[in-house]
């Protein structure tokens, strides 16, 4: 069995645990939380301790997952681990994994230890698809669409405006550019012009509506830029509506090249993003116990990863060709 | 440049130069055939050599594609070049690549060399979807449809009857089937009940045309057990009908796992078969010698390459997560 662990406790959190917990090959030794001990609900009598016990595991765990978020937690948290446990995360910020990738690398080759950055769906399996489609038509086109599905950025980018008691941010890709990229043809690759956005709003009693509304559809980067729709709806309508956090999307990749005209289409839909997510962390961890026990250190992403070492140890993987 | 070279001249030999001569990192050295050197067409200047001289490249040879036939020809040849080249093939009678992997990696180890076998689209990119998935859900269930499209070797099964001229057989899944397992509800797995067999037969002039279809209905393996229609053409509409090797396929996978709901389905369609196979043949190479390159000798499969190694050196793998 492998030896797991999780560090922080929110829905990624708890969506690794539960497939550590449905694992025949993975052990979960605990859960580790900044917050109180006491407000933490673990799963399957895993403990639950103290974030700032983490380093006095340092061998008793073989793997450890980082579920923290991207943009505050991950890019110092995942480098500090990294020195004293081979871990996982799923820092998710594109533009930065190259800089989030270097900075863990430094820290895991100082504590001779492995770590694998930015796993997921997006990036993730849909790296690996399009990583797939690169390698066969190295002139192809690909493009990428994410929904219909809630965004957890963009929901808690929307709560944080003033007189918001809560909001969902539903992401919607635009049929006709999925239709048009389904069909290899080329279409422009800025999201906004590709996908729309929908939030759900419980405001406040009495707050002011049409400023929330102006202030999500003038928010740069999250709204300005997108065909963006604001409902408001009560509370008990938002929970009734949204019962679990949904997300799904899609890659396609085609070449028109003389003679190797081809189109490939890989589409994702899942009920839980965290439960989801927490499902391919647990599988690249096998990856990075099987690669470590080879004595291999530093970082890697899903790119470098021989997806046999993905399989649990009962499955036999020529079955699978 | 990788120095690559192409064993055997057939339809998947041309695909597979074509796609070395569209790549900017590998370059073919030679395409060596079995038949008189004359009677061959290579096409970007590329060099034709006879079969009898392959050894004689030893040092001169990265990477050498063994495009041959799964039944008779790749058992042997593909052992027999491994002890000599890093070799590439396309075996693809599934149940039947254990015993080919490891008649291959026997003679590489002696030869110090490295082989990838069982690369292609199925077994190949399909198997890296199935893996995929299966690693993200090993308790899911997942299916695999191919077509509509033509398959080779059920038209020369058809071609072989006495009184055919010529033939192509389209294979055919069946709709409800494929709705069924996109939807993630399990379907019998027996290939005969998801898809169907069209036939299009141009029989020589006089032929006993109701003998001609009993004969493919009743062939076992092939075609007894399958809904098969049979339909007589002329020549001349066969070729005008079916211009090229066009193929496809899907898989489909899902869990039904409490809390890790999901649904994931890749679809590949192609104008050529050859072309497509050959891009992914080209692809591999590339991986083997990577591979090759850090000392690995024996034999994998594409379930042991990492897809960073798959990619041409121009591009920046990290742009694609």
């Amino acid at each position: 069995m492998i030896r797991t662990a999780i560090f922080g406790c929110g829905n990624l959190g708890r969506g690794t645990l539960r497939a550590i917990l449905r694992s025949e090959d993975e052990k979960a030794v605990g859960v580790f939380t900044r917050r109180e001990r006491a407000e933490v609900i673990s799963e399957g009598n895993v403990p639950v301790y103290s974030a700032n016990d983490i380093l006095s595991f340092e061998n008793l765990i073989d793997v450890l997952y980082v579920c923290g978020g991207s943009a505050d937690d991950l890019p110092t948290l995942t480098p500090f681990l990294a020195e004293h446990f081979n871990v996982v995360d799923s820092f998710d910020r594109h533009s930065e994994i190259g800089a989030h990738l270097e900075n863990t690398k430094k820290a895991a080759t100082k504590g001779r230890k492995l770590a694998l950055v930015s796993a997921g769906w997006d990036p993730g399996i849909f790296s690996v698809v399009r990583l797939a489609a690169k390698a066969v038509f190295p002139n192809g086109s690909a493009a990428t669409f994410w929904g219909e599905g809630i965004s957890q950025g963009h929901s808690e980018a929307v709560r944080r405006i003033k007189g918001v008691k809560d909001a969902i941010q539903v992401t919607i890709p635009i049929k006709e550019a999925v239709e048009a990229a389904k069909n290899g043809r080329i279409i422009r690759s800025d999201n906004s012009l590709t996908h729309k956005r929908h939030c759900y709003v419980a405001a406040e009693e009495g707050a002011d509506r049409g400023r929330i509304e102006r202030e999500i559809k003038t928010m740069p980067d999250y709204f300005a830029c997108y065909d963006t729709q604001v409902d408001f709806v009560s509370e008990g309508e938002l929970y009734a509506r949204f019962p679990s956090m949904y997300h799904g999307g899609l890659v396609t990749a085609s070449s028109n090249e003389n003679r190797s005209e081809a189109k490939m289409c890989f589409e994702l839909s899942m009920k839980s993003n965290p439960d989801f997510t927490g499902a391919v962390l647990a599988a690249y961890g096998r990856a990075v116990f099987a690669a470590a026990k080879r004595g291999r250190t530093g970082a890697l992403t899903v790119c470098d990863i021989p997806l046999a070492d993905m399989l649990p140890p009962s499955i036999d993987k020529l079955s699978f060709l």
